[in-house]
């Protein structure tokens, strides 16, 4: 868990991604000489801030979202939210500019206007995202930024004995999106890829519950195509990976911008729930995390 | 009007369009030996569950959206609306699932929940349609998903004696689209397609009427190019064919996706009128019909 | 000031953008012999009523939108906003149909619903935008359309010296949108543009005051990738002109479309502050402007 609790750490809100695309860089070239397969590592002006791990000859594309929510700082001590984070006063927010170090109070008003608590005006436009403080005990993880670091965390393990498939670590998912676009077009165009899967986090609801296994959507706010998911779902059962199927009609991820994308590109969700969703103190349980790792691993073996 | 009643009675709600792709492909391999002109027929993966069918040296291509609203089983009864589909208490719902065929009765409770009513729990993801009561008298006819049945029956009907032209039936129109995209990419790379119509049903409002002719929509919650609609409204003239203007600040079609995506392509929405829009009673003027296949034959000889 | 009194004068709202691609167009080849470079002039079907002028070698596109708001004439004397214009009683608005030229009052009746006040019925579909009444002191410019005719002044005083830069002019952008996806590819795949500067107009707010000068946005409703924005404000920095930096959660322009286009460019929006968003009387410093342009004319030398 060090690495996951490492990843939670770096600071990288939505348009804002390039830190943790460097960690991730780094990470993959001490670690690589381990894996059972050598990717080819692909990144640059052309990719923005976003990195490609295409192993062997891939079918299906794994999506999992480097940036974070946070806060933008306005004018007169207020706050702009990135994504919808949760926004309670008390919270801890840390960040940077060019004064220095940042770690200050999030306030609510009585206007219901964000605002900071800090010894100085911070400068307009700097970052704010949560302060980090991870917890694990024998049956859960709990940090801010379990969604979507758990995604990304998936993907590294993944990444450790993945013969044929592509991991794509993708940018402003918690706002509004922008890099699926062009990373559909990239693969479908150079490797053909009609598959993928959205390594990415959920809620707990009335019908997902934790420690019941890894989630797959069959729908959110957007609806895949049926085909698919029954496909998904099939080779999950196949594989004896404890599994829940959730139906919801409202959230969304990167799969929105595949599915809207001018690519004939399938989409499928799936990922471990979590509880108090964009706050600081996101709690997952180990046991979905594992089901999470084991399913891909199937997953791109079999489709 | 025994096709238009067999294409209301299939079950294709966004997302698994494929019975009905299914149900005009075969209408298609059966019936276009009596046809003046043999389409090209283009359908594959690559087109997930839509179909195109290609006739001689087409200037313009006419969209038809092969998926109806319905309704996504959720967890305790609760049901999750595909599109925006009227949701009254005691409207028959069917479907299918592992444990066989769903005739149900749908509830809205105390909270504004949707639910269902059946003897049994039905599995998660479910789908669930209107049940078809197709009516038709002298002047009318009646039933669910006219919307875009009949969209789709026009199409048909113009494949009759179509000569240039290119007849699309989409996916996820009622759902937030998805398909539109690389089927206006596929037509304007593959066959320089710049002109397009949205075979689609419009409302009966207080400048539009039962009856009273085929409607040319100016606007609706997007704005087509106006010299591309003058271009329309100058043919419609000359045709003789009873038809009527609409302009809208909401709604909206396939025409969205045209409007939006990354080629210069113009569109106009043109289709008959119907009341109880998404519901189970959906209801046409037989003349409006007429005249919208006698508009889209002009067109597309004339465009 | 003449040119942008005339240009606040051309009737152009979203979908009806040609006229004011015929005027751009005719200045064009009026002046481009005094201009420092000849640019190539590129128009035509393929886009659609839009307009691109490339000079040299271009690392950078700097998009202008040249549709405003309006209004289309409904039944009844109603009217559908195109675009959020004001809607106050006693506004005065122009427009021709086929009986001939338009001058009406705008109403706002008791029911919020908005109509025409003119002497006869005006044809269904009729676009209608606010009467220009443009007044100018020391100080300030006034006028309705100073968003976005203020962008597209500032484009064509850049093309007087401009060695290397594409200038552009798009449509839509007050009513959803639809053009910019094609330029983008267009651009990239042509010229390889990756940098792209939007020529707009913003919000005087509580962190951004009239006469201080140009704005430099570091985020609106959307968030362009910081590397890039950070690179311009260091260019400003060194340029000596008066610039502010806007932080806003809402919002937005051409550079929504830039952002979630299937290519990987940047964009950061750059303009004028103004009074009276959206109303006849829209009202811009001078200052803001002058300091606009000579921002522009330094990024496109340095970016």
């Amino acid at each position: 868990m060090e690495l996951l609790k490492t990843l939670c750490q770096v600071q990288a809100p939505s348009g804002n991604e390039l830190p943790l695309k460097e960690f991730i860089l780094n990470y993959v070239n001490e670690r690589r000489s381990n894996w059972t397969c050598q990717p080819e590592i692909i990144h640059g002006e052309e990719f923005q801030d976003c990195l490609i791990l295409k192993f062997g000859q891939p079918r299906t594309a794994v999506y999992a979202h480097m940036d974070s929510v946070g806060f933008t700082v306005r004018y007169e001590n207020q706050l702009v939210p990135i994504g919808s984070p949760e926004t309670r006063t008390g919270s801890l927010l840390v960040g940077q500019d060019q004064l220095g170090p940042i770690e200050c109070g999030l306030v609510v008003d009585e206007n219901n206007m964000i605002r900071y608590d800090f010894g100085r005006t911070i400068q307009r436009g700097t970052n704010l995202v949560f302060k980090c403080d991870f917890k694990e005990n024998e049956e859960y993880v709990q940090s801010c930024y379990l969604d979507n670091r758990l995604g990304v965390y998936n993907c590294l393990k993944l990444a450790e004995s993945l013969e044929n498939g592509v991991l794509v670590f993708s940018c402003w998912e918690e706002h509004g999106g922008g890099s699926v676009p062009y990373l559909v077009k990239f693969l479908y165009e150079k490797f053909n890829i009609r598959q993928s899967l959205i390594s990415d986090i959920t809620w707990v609801t009335d019908g997902v519950h934790p420690g019941k296994g890894v989630v797959i959507s069959l729908r959110d706010k957007n609806i895949p195509r049926k085909s698919f998911v029954d496909k998904i779902i099939s080779i999950a059962d196949r594989s004896g990976v404890d599994y829940q199927l959730e139906v919801e009609g409202s959230g969304s991820s990167d799969g929105r911008e595949i599915q809207v994308s001018p690519y004939p590109v399938d989409w499928c969700f799936i990922g471990a729930p979590e509880e108090n969703v964009h706050s600081p103190r996101e709690k997952v349980h180990k046991k979905d995390i594992a089901a999470m790792i084991a399913l891909y691993g199937e997953l791109l073996k079999e489709l």
